[in-house]
């Protein structure tokens, strides 16, 4: 009769049901990895894709001349005007670059190598770090967009660049929850 | 004569001189997590702080009347009259409310429960997030405000108040260096 119980890593032993049981935990903690890394890859190329592409052209009345009528002129804007958007991009396509880089290699270290794990999980809290100054860089400029500042002169720009604003916000929200499934995937264990 | 092998909490075996390393090993990093938790309490305390005061007047020239000189009108610039500035400051001041309890929970909890270790090390990483939009949210606001943008019209303000610039540049390298103490903080094992 073949033994139930067998010997494990630390030289213990343990019944055939408790073994099944570790196997089936550590398979479905390794399909989570696996989901949430594929989800930070979808949204943060999502949310680089929206801003990156991010631009309107509209008119605005504008009096050149005082003593003449106001004329309408054509203005842009575009996601590279400003330095915070183009970081914010930046930090994007790296955390993306990470995730199917990482991704990759979660399917490739079945043998478990904890040294692979563990830059894995370094470089997903350096991508927390990342995407999360990203937001906080583009939801300051945004929000100053939105709102525009009377102490500094600084004046609102979404209520003339309305579709482009709110792309950017869509943006955001996608990259928010970019950051949260690196979040998730750091607090499964390896 | 008292035996020299101890039994580990696996149940294996090991010899009184790795059981000594081991317990040399295990009071270094928790010396070290101190001291990376007494840095990051004392950087992000003093970021808060030195943004917390950061005010500057200053008189500016300006044409009120086409037909008069010019005459100096006095102008201040205070750290809460931009939003990101306040985020910034409230950030900081959480984290380092944070590394005050932690740093009590780590020095209560030396019988080493799991439990508040790993509560400790998930709420660096909150910190870490949080510490980054911050930086991000703030070197964003201070980036426009030392160069100023053509395309949204948005024109500096650090060419007159440079005191205050240069304040804000020093809050945000100090919170930056406080994160990067949370950040390793959380490199070291539990």
């Amino acid at each position: 009769m073949e033994s139930q119980y067998k010997v494990n890593s630390n030289g213990g032993i343990e019944s055939g049901a408790t073994a099944t049981t570790r196997v089936a935990n550590k398979r479905n903690i390794r399909g989570w990895d696996l989901v949430l890394r594929f989800s930070a890859l979808a949204l943060s190329l999502a949310a680089a894709v929206v801003l990156g592409v991010d631009k309107e052209t509209t008119t605005v009345s504008m009096t050149l001349v005082p003593t003449l009528p106001a004329v309408n002129v054509p203005v842009t804007a575009k996601w590279h005007y400003l330095s915070a958007f183009v970081f914010f991009v930046v930090a994007n396509a790296i955390a993306c670059a990470h995730a199917a880089i990482s991704l990759l290699l979660t399917l490739a270290n079945r043998g478990g190598n904890k040294g692979i794990a563990l830059m894995v999980v370094l470089f997903d809290l350096v991508m927390v770090a990342l995407l999360f100054s990203g937001i906080g860089a583009a939801l300051a400029i945004g929000l100053m967009g939105y709102e525009g500042n009377s102490h500094v002169q600084w004046k609102k720009v979404c209520n003339v660049f309305d579709k482009f604003c709110d792309q950017a916000a869509a943006a955001m929200a996608l990259s928010g929850a970019a950051s949260v499934a690196f979040f998730f995937g750091w607090c499964l264990p390896p």
